[in-house]
């Protein structure tokens, strides 16, 4: 039903774009590179008859007409952005698997009943501009338009900026508009359904994220007249929260993730102890409860240590979201879909934050997931294979068509 | 016999260049902040008269003439290049005492028997270009050439090509001539004299340092569906290891020093697990022997901590130099210098790593200390008084007079 070979070049093809030597992508979201990604896909869109629109996040929209265009669009979608060090698949996969459902259609000279359209959403990743899914997020209300321009990354650059310097800040509102349902296809980015031999992931919740920026202050002086009790060393306070930060991950797992991902060491100088240091947490659970045990666990941590060597916190939970549950009929389209086509699957959670997650505040929606190698994920060697990315796509073509077709 | 508001105004003029908004001054070697400071310096000796010469490694030598020219120079010097967030008077001190003690000796019209040089070491401070010292150690003949010139920042610029593009690569051989005796005045940076009351430290011994590079390389992965128990973390390792050598330092305190200054994360994105950190540690001890145990208490730390991560380690000890005991005449030289000043004193050894450490190798050396506030240095707000700085300078003097005219 769908051409898994055109899929799969398309996917090798926007690889192109930011390849990195070890086989992944750097795109940073709003870079030059994300600008050329952005066009290839726009003027793929454009070769398969869809119409594109562009709203003030950045957001791309490419409509293919339904046989009633007054009915809400059905959506698919992800992203096209990279963590530094990304893979081919992250994002791509779900915006490709959604324009090879399009192409699908085009080629079977299918006309669905609601509008269908691909959405390529901003700065999924929340790797050069925190949080994630910032602009999904303002689609769907959970942000306004103003948080979401003026995100700025580590050197002060503002969304709004640099969305107006590529050439994508869109004259189109954010949102406010009612949509049919959502799907996102995405590779799972864990290692269950390759674990379990499973090829469709059908995904029924997502967990809920916190995250934190934490910045110690001490003193900065000589490391070698400075006595070791005179020390206020910032890196030192900022290495126990790591650990910290790990043992609580530990502690309320297996389903806890915990993570420190990023760190700025100031004057990062050999023979300086270190006077501050910028962190990041990253705190992730199914249940709520849990989310906020695991919360108070590292405020109590992070006050303990900075008062055991006399630093300055400022601490601050910059992203919370609560776990979030799929809706029950596309999730159900979704099974259907695995159904229909035979493929084996099992229910999942996700463990990564999708925009189907803020998505999911204003529309009915669903994800599938396919099996990636290892389960490794934000990695240059991130891998899936073309029959998974088959397979993914053509269920999510069964979904799309039940909800576009209801 | 110093006109020491002419040297606190040289101090002020100089601190202008790479000046910071708190007070300090950020002129990392061989930038053209580096370069405008090496300039002026040579302008100031040009106009007291001396005649300058500049080495291979781009150390600058500004020669008074001494009454028999042909007898091995009494140098006077230390550095102009500062740390990132360094203070006006650490090395710059030493370099404008030593300019001071010329212009009085112009003031008197007096003519020393030896020839009496002021000397700026490249690359004192070991920050921008590790290690420390590395140009007075290629005078010293502690480092060949080859080795001193391929010294590559973070950026992987090499003080050779940095030398050249500054225009400081000099032609002079490095070293390999005779020294008379080396003295460098320098603020004390650690807290005693001030603490205890005393204008002038008399120092009898430096302790010693080994500097390590560490790389710890895990996996990159998604930091939300990559369970705890999957991770191979390379900062949760790094961390660990700060830990460890704060306690190393602690254990074989108050003497010891253990510091990790510097920390590189890889690919630094808050939702993905670091993959690969570099880092540095600083050791200290005045004791060689115990600087061999905390050397071997580091390594067994860091075997440790990777094989229970299951983290892949490259360890270097990239710096070593055992304590060192400074010219016994050349100490007694500073201590009847501050007798006949009758300056308040007391007998010293040094934290900090000075370019004396190595010239001790070649040359009769001794060094004079004053205090500094609260004994911060290696920071925006390090500070001293200008009587202090005075009477530091009116003991070198004298102990360069001891030795030019002995
Ligand atoms: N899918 C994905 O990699 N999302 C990035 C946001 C997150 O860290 O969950
Ligand atoms: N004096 C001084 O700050 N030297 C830098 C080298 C060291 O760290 O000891």
């Amino acid at each position: 039903a769908v051409n898994g070979s055109r899929l799969w070049q398309s996917l090798m093809d926007m690889a192109q774009i930011g390849a990195t030597p070890k086989g992944g992508v750097c795109r940073l979201a709003l870079t030059d590179l994300d600008k050329q990604s952005r066009d290839l896909f726009a003027r793929w869109c454009e070769e398969a008859g869809c119409t594109i629109s562009v709203d003030k996040m950045g957001n791309i929209f490419a409509r293919r007409a339904g046989r009633d265009d007054s009915l809400p669009p059905i959506i698919m979608g992800s992203h096209l952005d990279s963590q530094p060090t990304g893979g081919k698949y992250d994002g791509v996969y779900g915006v490709l698997a959604g324009l090879e459902v399009v192409r699908s259609l085009n080629d079977m000279g299918y006309v669905t009943e609601a509008p269908v359209e691909v959405a390529v959403w901003t700065n999924e990743e929340g790797s050069r501009f925190a949080p994630a899914m910032v602009a999904s997020g303002v689609f769907a209300g959970v942000f306004d338009l103003e948080y979401g321009l003026s995100r700025a990354d580590l050197d002060g650059k503002t969304m709004g900026e640099e969305l107006a310097r590529i050439g994508y800040a869109g004259d189109q509102e954010v949102g406010g508009r009612k949509v049919g349902a959502y799907f996102e296809a995405h590779i799972e980015q864990g290692p269950i359904l390759e674990a379990e031999g499973k090829t469709i992931g059908v995904v029924t919740d997502c967990q809920g994220q916190r995250w934190y920026e934490i910045t110690f202050t001490g003193q900065e002086a000589h490391a070698g007249p400075t006595p070791m009790t005179r020390r206020k060393d910032a890196l030192l306070g900022a290495a126990r929260v790591v650990d910290a930060v790990n043992r609580i991950g530990l502690k309320y797992g297996p389903a806890a993730c915990a993570t420190v991902g990023l760190m700025q060491i100031h004057p990062n100088s050999r023979n300086v102890i270190p006077g501050r240091v910028f962190f990041t947490v990253d705190f992730r659970h199914p249940k709520d409860e849990i989310l906020a045990a695991m919360d108070a666990e590292l405020r109590a941590a992070v006050e303990e240590i900075a008062s055991g060597i006399g630093l300055e916190s400022d601490f601050k939970q910059i992203w919370y979201y609560a776990p979030i549950q799929f809706d029950a009929d596309c999730v159900k389209a979704v099974r259907n879909g695995v159904e229909r086509t035979g493929y084996s699957f099992r229910d999942i959670i996700s463990g990564a934050g999708h925009d189907a997650c803020y998505l999911s505040k204003v529309a009915p929606t669903g994800m599938v997931f396919i099996p990636c190698i290892d389960g490794i994920s934000h990695n240059e060697i991130e891998e899936t294979t073309p029959e998974w990315s088959t397979a993914g796509c053509e269920v999510l073509l069964h979904a799309v068509l039940e909800r576009a077709n209801a």
